[in-house]
């Protein structure tokens, strides 16, 4: 299977929602990247479909926003 | 592990996510509940703290909201 992605921002309901998607999903099938210490993946995520954060991108490429922490523009800053 | 419980009302939205989160958690770790057909159930959501469908409580007792198919006061109607 390939990698999800959870892309997150550090806030607390991100790394709430980390936890529980690594105990269900597997540590090894979820990378995890915080948008808000890499920029560069911003466009990336945007791309995906994410809008806001704590969100998972599924191997077949679905976006499922998970609770809300932050919107990708506050991210931005 | 104890299963989660993935709870949703039929809705386009909550069907895409229960075909994503299987496919993540896989169907034996999933119970799946239609809170749409199964209104005596709507009462153990709620205390789960579930406010949306479609929404994910994890065997650690969290609750996931994820993406946004329907507020549980319109599963009530």
């Amino acid at each position: 299977m390939n990698k999800s992605i959870f892309y997150h921002a550090g806030c607390p309901v991100c790394v709430s929602a980390e936890h529980d998607i690594i105990n269900l999903v597997g540590a090894n099938n979820v990378e995890v990247v915080h948008i808000g210490e890499d920029k560069s993946r911003i466009s990336e995520a945007e791309q995906a479909g994410v809008k806001s954060v704590p969100a998972l991108v599924t191997p077949s490429g679905n976006t499922l926003h998970i609770n809300f922490g932050a919107s990708i523009e506050d991210v931005k800053g």
